[in-house]
């Protein structure tokens, strides 16, 4: 196996407490010297989203708000920030872990003031998790910092097999001794180290019992490379994880997943996350990644029997609608191409079809070939 | 740690082949003796599902099916049963795994005859997956076998860490050295050697981003237990995974839930599984687990605050209705105070609530409380 520099991406705790009491500081001294105390914080809307097409990927544009105490209309977010940072802050400090809904609670509690008219009032510091986790976002933004970097856990979906060696916690995980089982990808992948890699691409899977099934078939093995898988629509560990074998080791990663627009709108994600969260995929997406299949060309390529193709839906239609309008799928002539098809034909066909050419059609057919003619898209 | 027994619970691939191949030379028989070949099948319905009150268990009574190949109204699902017993075995022999769905359309195509009447009809082997599932729920029932037991793939979602060591596939995996991650518990847990373990109870969460968060806090060795997810509502994993822990390794096992139904339908999942697949119990159920909590009682005793408490809803009150049905729930006096209390405040809970207390409320005193107390539910 090749051993692999270790550590430059690793976000210190020190390094994110630095930051976070950096600007707890700025509004001390702002408010010590009898200034209105504000932040200035990198606009999250859709007008604020570029498609950088050099990098392949959504960055926050230019536009910055303005967020002040003393300002009627903002004192609320104002508030809520500042409660946020605090308890983010705080979290770090005592070596906590909190869930984005731990900080919810942590931070839900009823102010009470008398208003003008002398009347008692009461207000919540937020009424829903939507309000807390929009100033995480802030946060996030401001700082430069995933919340994964400030400790901060979710849900983790994602699950890896294959040579690949990794570090984590003080333990060393060698991916490629899980038995039938998989390594289940930690919350926050920057905080593990590479430490040896013997594979020549990613191959990501939608659907987790596809997963399972080449890993006990030991495809990774077989064919030198790992196997990912999100479950799905993926979380964001997993596509940090994919990211990082992408950027940091330079694997090809070819998505697999159905013959429809939600598995398109999958490799999309992977690809370039969504355009309303533009500002994580600097981090989260992987530009490079390329779609295998199924395609909808493969429906008829491969002469899928008609009693296995499956009608499309409304739902389906409206989805290739708005794929044909994201810049990476617009600008490349061979996703025009599929997804036209698509609305001509509106058929679509899962990836388990294939088995009714046999159980291995998928494995010793179907993703060979499409890697040895460099069938995919890209 | 303590070194335990190896693999006495594992189905050889052998075994079940033997029992395939043994139900279909029985229909073969039939045939070269000039009877209408038939197949006995314990019937699958909720009256022929009865609660073993000794056992704690769900279990299919003594109705069966005859399903006979020459009777008009039997003979398509005769037809589906003969295929899939024959695609399965199949696969067995080829060292395939395939998932369910690949079953579904490795056997699906359309049969082509002539009626009485000299007309060309076209049949499918089957329309739908539900059709072909229905059948491999015939084959286990008929066979006793899980389909786990005959290498059937499905999706996977536990998660577990602690202090144990398993064997699968040649590869030894230890648990407790999982970084920030975790290990993902196999398709077939029966499949594995639990080869030592030095744990005191095991812990499941219903949450993911909960247990990321003990495990973060490293909660299962300050704590000698074992921690695992099921992300909700468990896999068939999953819930085999914490069967065979209890069963024959003796752990106590604690489910902690958010405080309501649907936690407490999770629960009841582990506990007993679900009455319309009353026969997957005998295997996949822990009669034995504990609900460690949140009870509808903690809202008031812990005196969680007004505003973190969510009224609950319709399909709320619904299932807890369902609830109180379930024999398991109706004989505990316990549960049906419990449920009677949510019933007339008609209010739940998050277990991220306790987080209003400090992020290590949960682990440093609810958890230690419940556990030092007794104060689960049976």
């Amino acid at each position: 196996m090749r051993t692999v520099g270790v550590g430059a991406h690793a976000k210190g705790r020190e390094e994110v407490l630095n930051a976070l009491e950096g600007l707890g500081r700025k509004l001390a001294d702002q408010i010590v010297k009898g200034r209105s105390p504000a932040l200035e914080i990198p606009a999250r809307t859709l007008a604020n989203v570029i498609w950088d097409s050099k990098e392949r990927l959504l960055r926050l544009g230019p536009k910055k708000l303005r967020r002040e105490f003393l300002d009627m209309g903002e004192a609320r977010k104002f508030m809520q920030t500042v409660l946020m940072l605090s308890l983010i802050t705080r979290a770090i400090r005592e070596e906590d872990y909190p869930t984005i809904r731990d900080l919810y609670y942590a931070g839900k509690h009823t102010i009470e003031y008398i208003d003008e008219y002398g009347k008692l009032r009461r207000e919540e510091t937020w009424d829903t998790q939507k309000e807390s986790d929009s100033v995480i976002q802030d946060i996030e933004v401001v700082t430069g910092f995933l919340r994964e970097h400030m400790g901060i856990l979710h849900d983790t979906k994602g699950k890896i097999v294959g040579r690949v060696v990794i570090r984590s916690g003080g333990d060393t995980i060698d991916c490629s001794r899980m038995g039938d089982g998989a390594y289940s990808i930690p919350p926050n992948p920057d905080s593990l180290d590479i430490i040896s890699l013997d594979a020549e691409y990613v191959l990501v899977i939608e659907k987790d019992a596809i997963f399972n099934r080449l890993n006990k078939e030991k495809f990774w093995e077989k064919n030198r490379c790992l196997l990912i898988t999100g479950k799905g629509q993926p979380d964001r560990s997993t596509r940090r994880m994919v990211r990082r074998l992408w950027e940091e080791h330079g694997l090809p990663v070819y998505i697999l997943t159905d013959a429809d627009p939600y598995g398109f709108y999958i490799y999309s994600v992977y690809r370039s996350g969504s355009i309303t969260l533009g500002y994580e995929s600097e981090r989260l997406a992987t530009p490079g990644a390329r779609f295998l299949g199924l395609t909808v060309t493969d429906i008829y390529d491969y002469k899928i029997p008609r009693n296995f193709i499956i009608k499309a839906k409304e739902r389906d239609l409206k989805r290739a609608k708005e794929l044909l309008n994201y810049p990476w799928f617009k600008q490349s002539k061979e996703w025009v191409r599929q997804l036209e098809l698509f609305l001509e034909k509106q058929e679509k066909v899962e990836i388990e079809a294939l088995s009714g050419y046999g159980f291995k059609f998928l494995t010793e057919n179907y993703i060979p070939e499409k890697l040895s003619t460099s069938g995919w898209i890209e």
